[in-house]
C-alpha cells in the first residue's frame, strides 16, 4: 500500500514542539484557519435538523438530520454549493457519498489526500459528531483558498452517507461499503426503521444523489483519509489533554441474547416451579460486567426488552437483551464472550426449574490500527500545536468512517475534547477553541502528509 | 358481622367424607349440577372475546374480553337474559356489577348469598380464570331451579366489573368500590389503556351498565360471598389434590423502581465513569430474588423498561422496573421490601459512579384471611366430595374479587386445578371433570351455609 513514511523519514528526530519552525514540511506561518467562521459554518448548518432544545439560547438545541431526510438533502445542497465555489470539483458515488476535490499544484491525476466524515446524525443527536469533521474540512480548503496555498496533490473532503445507522440500522454503512466490506445491494436495500417502504436506495434516488460512480476504491480510490471527530468519552478531559492522536480502534462485538421463560402469575407460582427469562437475563447482566472487570474489557447492556403484554403480576415469557463487548485487542474480546456464555450456561439453570437462550452475532468489528504515517503526521501537527504534555495517543472506543477506510488506505483520526464525555445527546459540546485547534491540527497533518507524499514520490 | 358457625356447631364433630348423609344440613341427593351443560355454556359464551387461537379444535383459543369492551357487554346481556329465564331478579350498580338474586323459601328480605365472580379477562387471557365462577353460580341456580330446590334465604350470583384491570388498570377494582376500599369516581375515571378519551364510566353508560344502586354494602348488601377460581398456581396439581379450600390470600405488595443514571457511548465511556441505570437495575433485580428465597416469601419483577431511544451502544439514561413481593404473612412482606431497599442502597454505588433510584408503592394489599364459616361449609363439601386427602387448605396467591369482599361480608373461596399452574394464558386450562366437582362443591357448600344461617337464626 502506497504511503509516505513520515515518522521515521519526513520528521526530523529532534522535531522540537515548533514543527512549523523544525520540520523540514510546514504549512506557510499566515496558514491559520478562521475560528470564528468554522464556529459559525458549523452552527449556521445545524440549523437544518435542529431538534431537542435544552437551552434558551438559538443554539442550544441539539441535532434530528437522519440520513437523507429533508434536512439532510438541505446541508448537502448547501455543501455542494460551497466545494464548488472554492473550485472543488464534486463527485457523488452510488452510495451518494459526497467527494470534493482541489487541484495540487502538481496537477497529478493521483488519488486525493481525503478528510473525511459524515452530516448525518443520531435521532437524537448532538452538534459535533460527524459534522465537526465535514466542516472542518471545508474550514481547511477555505483557509488554503484564501491564502493562496495549493498542496501539492489533490486535496479533498468525502461526506460519507449514512454513518450513524439510525435511520437505515448499519453503522458506516457507506464508508463500509466503499471499503468492500458491505454488499451495496445489502445497503441499498436497508429500510427506514419507520417505514419499510423506504430503503436507503429509494431516498438516494428522491434526493438526486445515487450517482454513477461505482461506491469502491476502484471507482473513487483515496490516497489517504484524515478525520477530525470529538473523542465523545471522557479521557482526553480526564487527562486534561487537547488533542487525541488515534492509533487505532477498538474490537467490538455485538450480541442479542435471547432468554426463553414460561409466562406465570407472580403470585401463585412459587420461585421453585419458575422459568423466569428476567430474573436469568438480570443475573447475565450482573456477569458480564464482572466478567470484563476483570479483564478490563467493556461489557454493556443497552437495551433490554419485555413482551410488549408485560405486567406486574406476569412472570415474562421471553427477555430480549443486547451485550456490547470492547477492547483494544480482539482476543480479549474472544476471551469475554467465551467467559460470558460459560457464565449464562451456568445462569440458566440456577433459578427455579430454569431458562433456555440462544444468541447471535450481530455486529463483529475486529480492532484496528491506523497508518503510521498518517498518525506520525497527526503527531508532529499535534506537537506544534500543543505540544506532548497535551496530546496524546489514543484507541478509538466507538466506530468511524476510518474504521473501514483504514482497510483500503492510509488513515488516522484526530479527536478533540467534548464536554463531559458526552454524545449522542443533544447537550453533546465542544468548546469553540478546541473545534479550531482540531481543526488546525487536520490542516497541519494533511499539509505534513501531502509534502512527504511529495517528497517520498520524488517530486519536490 | 353475621354469621353462622359452621365448623362448630353446624357440623357434627365427628362429620365424616360422607357429609350428605352425616351433615344436619344437606342438599337433596339428587341436587347434582350437569357438568355437561356447565361445560357447554362455559365455552359458548367463550365464543365472546375467544381470541389467540393455539390449536386446532374450535375452542382451542384464549380470550381477550376486555371489560366492557363490545363482547363483555355481549356476554353481560347473555347472563341477565338466562338469570332472567330462571325468575331472578337482576340488580345493577353505580360500577355495573350485576347482581342475581333467586328468592328462598323464607321470603326474607336479608341479604343474599352470593356466589360471584368476573366475566371479564386479560388481553391474552384464558377461558377459565373469573368465567368459571360466574358460570359454575349459574350452573348451581339453573340445578336447583330444574330440581324445584329452594334455599331458605334468597341466594345469587354477582358478576364483577373489571377485576382484571386489564383495559381499565385497576385490579379488582369494582368489588373495591363496593368494599369502600376505592372511591368511585377514581374508578369511573379509569381510563383505556390504549385510548385515554374513554373512560371507565363512558364505557359503562355507552353499554346501559351504569346502573342507579349505590355500589358498597349499603346499596346491594350480601349476606356472604362464595367464589369458585381455578387455582392459578402449581399447588394443587403437585400435591394430586382436587378442591384446594383457601383459608385467606396473601399479602402483596406492587413498587415501581425508578433508576436514573446518565446515557453515555458504551465503546467510550470507561466502567468507572459510568452511571449504569440498566446493571444497577439486573443488580437489584438478582438481588430482590434472592432477598425472598432467604424468607420463603416471592419476589417478582414482570416489567423492565428501557427508554425508548435505547441502543446497544447507549448506556441508558433511566431504567424502570416493577417488583411485586408476597407472603400470607404482612411482616415478612414488610421484611423483604426493608432488606430489598438496604440492598438496593449499596448496589447504587456499586459500580462505576453511581447511580440514583427512587420508589412508589403502587398498591398495597394486606393479607387477609377468610370467614371461618365460610371456610368450613367449603370444607364439609369438599369432605364429602373428595374426602380430606384429595382436598387441602390454602392461602390464594392472587388478588380476587373476594378479598374485598371478605372485608365487607363473610367470604371464602374454592380452587380446582388448572393444567401446569397456567393462567393469564390463552391455553389456560382446567378438565371438564375438574370444573364440575368445583361447582359441586360451590353448590354444597351454599347449601350449608344457607341451612347454617337458618338454623342459627332458628328459622328451621
Amino acid at each position: 500500500m502506497y504511503g509516505p513514511k513520515c515518522a521515521t523519514r519526513t520528521l526530523r528526530p529532534n522535531a522540537t514542539r515548533s514543527f512549523s519552525t523544525t520540520s523540514r514540511f510546514q504549512a506557510p506561518s499566515s496558514l491559520s484557519i478562521n475560528a470564528g467562521r468554522l464556529w459559525e459554518t458549523l452552527h449556521k448548518t445545524c440549523e437544518w435538523g435542529a431538534s431537542h432544545r435544552y437551552g434558551e439560547n438559538t443554539r442550544d438545541t441539539g441535532m434530528a438530520r437522519l440520513t437523507l431526510n429533508d434536512d439532510d438533502a438541505r446541508v448537502r445542497r448547501w455543501f455542494a454549493d460551497e466545494v464548488q465555489k472554492l473550485g472543488c470539483s464534486l463527485s457523488v458515488d452510488q452510495m451518494g457519498n459526497m467527494f470534493a476535490r482541489q487541484s495540487g499544484k502538481l496537477g497529478s491525476s493521483a488519488p486525493m489526500i481525503a478528510m473525511g466524515s459524515h452530516l448525518d446524525t443520531q435521532p437524537r443527536g448532538g452538534r459535533y459528531d460527524g459534522i465537526l469533521g465535514v466542516m472542518a474540512a471545508l474550514e481547511v480548503l477555505r483557509t488554503m483558498k484564501e491564502n493562496n496555498f495549493q498542496t501539492m496533490f489533490d486535496v479533498g473532503i468525502v461526506n460519507w452517507t449514512n454513518e450513524e445507522g439510525a435511520r437505515f440500522p448499519k453503522s458506516m454503512c457507506s464508508s463500509g461499503v466503499w471499503a468492500g466490506a458491505i454488499p451495496i445491494e445489502k445497503a441499498w436495500n436497508l429500510r427506514d426503521i419507520h417505514n419499510p417502504d423506504v430503503s436507503l436506495k429509494s431516498e438516494l434516488e428522491r434526493h438526486g444523489y445515487l450517482g454513477d460512480i461505482e461506491c469502491s476504491p476502484k471507482g473513487y480510490p483515496l490516497a489517504a483519509h484524515f478525520e477530525l471527530h470529538i473523542e465523545q468519552g471522557p479521557i482526553l478531559p480526564a487527562n486534561e489533554r487537547k488533542i487525541g492522536i488515534v492509533q487505532g480502534a477498538q474490537g467490538y462485538r455485538w450480541l442479542t441474547l435471547t432468554v426463553q421463560g414460561k409466562d406465570a402469575h407472580t403470585g401463585t407460582t412459587p420461585l421453585e416451579n419458575r422459568h423466569d427469562p428476567l430474573l436469568a437475563a438480570s443475573r447475565m447482566i450482573a456477569a458480564s460486567n464482572d466478567i470484563a472487570k476483570k479483564h478490563g474489557a467493556l461489557a454493556s447492556t443497552g437495551i433490554i426488552r419485555v413482551p410488549s403484554n408485560a405486567s406486574t403480576n406476569t412472570i415474562a415469557s421471553e427477555v430480549a437483551f443486547t451485550l456490547d463487548i470492547r477492547h483494544p485487542d480482539d482476543h480479549v474480546v474472544n476471551t469475554v464472550q467465551d467467559e460470558c456464555l460459560n457464565a449464562f450456561d451456568s445462569i440458566a439453570s440456577q433459578d427455579g426449574k430454569g431458562v433456555s437462550y440462544n444468541w447471535t452475532i450481530d455486529t463483529d468489528s475486529p480492532a484496528v490500527k491506523f497508518d503510521k504515517n498518517c498518525i506520525a503526521c497527526i503527531k508532529a501537527a499535534a506537537d506544534h500545536l500543543v505540544g506532548p504534555e497535551k496530546s496524546m495517543l489514543m484507541t478509538s472506543g466507538a466506530g468511524h468512517d476510518s474504521v473501514y477506510t483504514s482497510q483500503q488506505c492510509p488513515t488516522a483520526m484526530i479527536f478533540i475534547p467534548c464536554k463531559d464525555g458526552v454524545s449522542h445527546h443533544p447537550t453533546e459540546y465542544s468548546t469553540p477553541e478546541d473545534c479550531a485547534l482540531g481543526t488546525q491540527a487536520l490542516l497541519e497533518a494533511v499539509v505534513h502528509y501531502d509534502q512527504s507524499r511529495a517528497y517520498e514520490g520524488n517530486v519536490i
